[in-house]
């Protein structure tokens, strides 16, 4: 039988979802498991070992990037380390699965990148909503041309509740932090790169999050290489729920999700009509997104081929995301080129 | 210009709908008028006939009868009445547009059927929901076999409040007043006579519609000549307000729809999502099929072709009416030949 | 640690499921784990346990019952062998999860019952819907008067595609096969017995059912103790997928639930706008149920308490099929007394 | 009874839906009537008069403005002579009603607001949209505090076919034309001024409508004065329909309509599950809201108070308008200040 060791490396609450995730899956013929979990806060990752039944545990990754059993590990530590982390993987002849953002600049985004490729090995990044039914669908459709080419996307993201402001200035702001994942979307959906950016931002969620130097409410006006235009709009509140939407007119057609619900369940009365809340937690809404994109991880290593979501898909993400920063500063229409310069 | 003179007999609430419509109908050619309305209660034809500019208005249909002007009328008027002045009216060489239901007895509607037929005149029934948009649709899928043959027929048909029981006395009941509408729609959609009926009937909105020997609630199910089995499920109060809906599922697909709203706005709070109350009246969710009802009416006599739904429906919508209530009475299935002999 | 060993008996489509799930399931502080898996066809056991690591396998159910350590069993075994297996259960002690239904007939699901209580056990029937989130929040909201008291019910259950003739004909018929989870959801969602039912069949999807001496299609009404009347309409064929709906109507709102789909995505074109088809299979649209029963299942043992479908449930659904049965056959409303007599 | 008596200058399509309006109007206690219909077409005036029993008809718009039994006019001519009739009008003492928009320099709307307020009749501008309930309710919801503040706005507003080059040649542009219904909405949803817009046009619809100099594609970002940000997004062809969407999300909820369809009816096919195209004509879909405009300028009339969208507001939306060209030619975002200067 085919033997898959893994490394997890953190074990906050992403690694504690891709942990259960690898320990829940099947796949016939190929024994894969976990051997490592290690997280700074060493007791963390001995408490996720206990609940998962994984060997061994620690503080330190370099035990794990030692350990010639070990295939390959996930890297969900805290966004400053992961790019190091990665490059280290790589260099150890691991192959890494990197949480989203690879890094806050370019250049180590392509160092990361580089060392995987030099060293022959997988860098597959996080950005777990390509895997959702819902917006591969609207990819697939767009891809195929069967309604024409892409005029206008807009994507919704939305968060149920604000980070703390404390998170708002260390994480590098909503836009690396939290649009990064709709740059991503937005490359995906269009299949064509993101050449200017025009960011409209403002603090009407926190005033706090103004006064940390960050902003909780935006529009992004995206222009493609391929003519097509787009808008994300984010906030850092919607009471609702988790607002997680896009829709893309094309020249024969639209396609567009909505928010998926815990229940279908429709009460009339004679005051009003009401249905549930949309789900309200990003565990909830792309549960299935986080299996099938460790599930195309683990394929990826196996079958020697290409993930689906490579480091080139981060670093392009976060050249948009560094351009609206850009227009934010400076309140005009930024190009990508300008910050790859 | 062509000339047609229409005498409307009856003010009341479906009168004056029936009479609006007429004075706004626009048909290239073609002047259409009302000459006359009248009605017992002098004072309603006589401020009916000054808000349209009616020129002649009185007590006694048979005023109206003995204009030789006169090309049609309109029989809004108290049901006890119906068969009676549409009878008179053949005779007198008018078109009829009878409302429902045509009588309560069997023999009665075959009479005005008779009439009409001796006459040479149109007898069109007021079943309006055919006449509806969503229905009509449902009807010419399901009848265009492009989703094979039907299976199963569902209506759901309540009001949004009950009458007063003294209405429900002299009504002739439940069935004849109300389900009379559905049981007309449940031949309409199937394309298909009802062989077998039977009836489960409650008193759950209000005793004193119980006492005075009637129901409010109500399961009904069909057995049609072709196969088809179908229920209607009927209340006199649907709180959040007319429910009107109807599925017929198919060999191959299904086709249904869903209730009208005023508006299609979407509150999304902290505690719910709600949305609009159904149209709450019935003149305001079938507006326009009212119009195009009396359309055809017009259309038929102008072009001397057979309206959509004559006099021989009105009849066999009577005919399920009162094998339902012999069904309730007898708490066993009836079949429509039983009433028949 | 507390620990709770479990032997699965029947290793076929539900004790798979079953099966997986209690592999999945993670109770702090508790240590569940499957000790055997046993089914007639010994390579289907054996497959099981080697794909779950399930220490032992075999063909017989009563080597599990021998077992000391074995706390709890899980009856999957075909139909006729429910009721024996889950009395020889009983008796060794053993509490019992037992698929539906229990047994054909009242006197062996009430020896089930009666064993059961004798031993001190727990037995807990299979009807999965009830954990279903749609299912329980329409509960939920009619036993809490929020709505008023119930009216009328209205359940929709069609599968996607008919069984084999042959399946139709050694499963008891559509109603004791199919139909006993929808005579067991209008108990849990109007929470009365039925006192009166009338059922209307017919083969409309496929002639060799009919020969085979089933129906395929059915209409049944439902007469409540509590005064609420019910239908229920089935069809072995609804060619868009498993149809599964339910809706009540109370005296003050209405809950009313709709079908699940595998993704939300609007697709809009020139000639139609479309959207995804219903999950189409059982075990897609109910997996979330599975995995709360067994829950549940396992909550009621090691907290002592009664399951919330037990023994009397399994057979109250049985008594409503029975009299749908004989209303089939006689042509009439059976009273559900008729059959317990 | 008290009289109001109407001039109707441009027998176009949008004078002949305005023309059916009145003559349709039932308003208890006074006699609406239309005296007067011209159009330098001639002929379409004296068929439009034929039509509606009009009594006099013309080509010269000051026939009508001569005649001292003239209350009021609806201005309907083509855009380049809305603001000198209104003006004209305004002097001979008639209230008026005056298309969109007013004019295509803001100089001139300044004219047309001060020959009315000189005068001292009304000045009402024809932004239907206001009127229509789905729009007229998210504002009310909106303004009423119910769901807070407003943090972002988004308009959907995009036709179903493209006007030919050379129209999009002399109505000044799609800005002028088309979304100048979209700048009124945005400030009629949020209840503040436009500060600064960016403009993101393509020409992705029809080349020929390039080469004419104009666009067909357009995302326009707009920042309020009460810190509100917003989005407007146009296409000339939507080729499902007429997509007219709003969605405003305020700190404690959000409000959105959807597009409105003929009929509710959801076909579910093997394949597939299909409904309805949305109301493909302005004409359809907002037919109530030309009902409802022009209902309110008859009752500003009559009682003598200001019209609920006037001169002003037509001011306000040409300034949008100019920003958002100035912004597409200069590639930078605009104050609406500049424009004004």
């Amino acid at each position: 039988m085919k033997k898959l060791t893994i490394g997890v490396i953190g074990a906050g609450r992403i690694g504690k979802v891709h942990a259960k995730t690898i320990s829940k899956l099947v796949i016939p013929g190929v024994d894969v498991r976990i051997k490592w979990v290690v997280d700074p806060v060493v007791k963390m990752a001995e408490e996720l070992a206990a609940a998962l039944a994984i060997p061994k545990s620690g503080a330190d990754y370099r035990e794990v990037l030692a350990d010639p059993e070990v295939d390959a590990v996930l890297v969900c530590s805290s966004t400053n380390t992961h790019s190091e982390i990665s490059i280290a993987a790589a260099k150890a002849g691991k192959h890494v699965f990197c949480e989203k953002p690879v890094d806050l600049t370019i250049a180590r985004v392509d160092a990361a990148i580089a060392a995987a490729k030099e060293a022959g090995v997988i860098l597959q990044v996080g950005f777990n909503r390509r895997f959702d039914p819902d917006f591969r669908k609207i990819r697939t459709i767009v891809a195929s041309g069967a309604i024409g080419v892409p005029h206008i996307l807009k994507i919704t993201s939305r968060d149920p509740n604000p980070p703390s402001p404390q998170y708002a200035a260390v994480s590098g702001g909503m836009f690396l932090d939290m649009t990064i994942h709709d740059f991503d979307m937005a490359r995906y959906l269009i299949g064509s790169e993101v050449a200017e950016v025009f960011a409209a931002g403002a603090v009407l969620v926190d005033p706090e999050i103004g006064r940390a130097g960050d902003i909780d409410t935006a529009l992004i006006t995206l222009r493609f290489e391929n003519g097509t235009i787009g808008v994300i709009d984010n906030s850092r509140k919607a009471v609702f729920g988790y607002d997680q939407r896009a829709e893309v007119l094309c020249s024969n057609g639209m396609a567009a999700n909505s928010n998926h619900y815990h229940d279908t369940v429709v009460v009339s009365g004679a005051e009003r009509i009401e249905n549930d809340l949309p789900q309200n937690f990003f565990m909830d809404r792309y549960t299935l997104s986080f299996e099938v994109e460790i599930g195309e991880f683990v394929e990826a290593i196996l079958g020697g081929k290409a993930p689906s979501c490579d480091g080139r898909d981060g670093r392009q993400a976060l050249v948009i995301a560094l351009a609206a920063k850009k227009s934010l500063v400076t309140g005009r229409p930024v190009k990508t080129a300008e910050v790859e310069a």
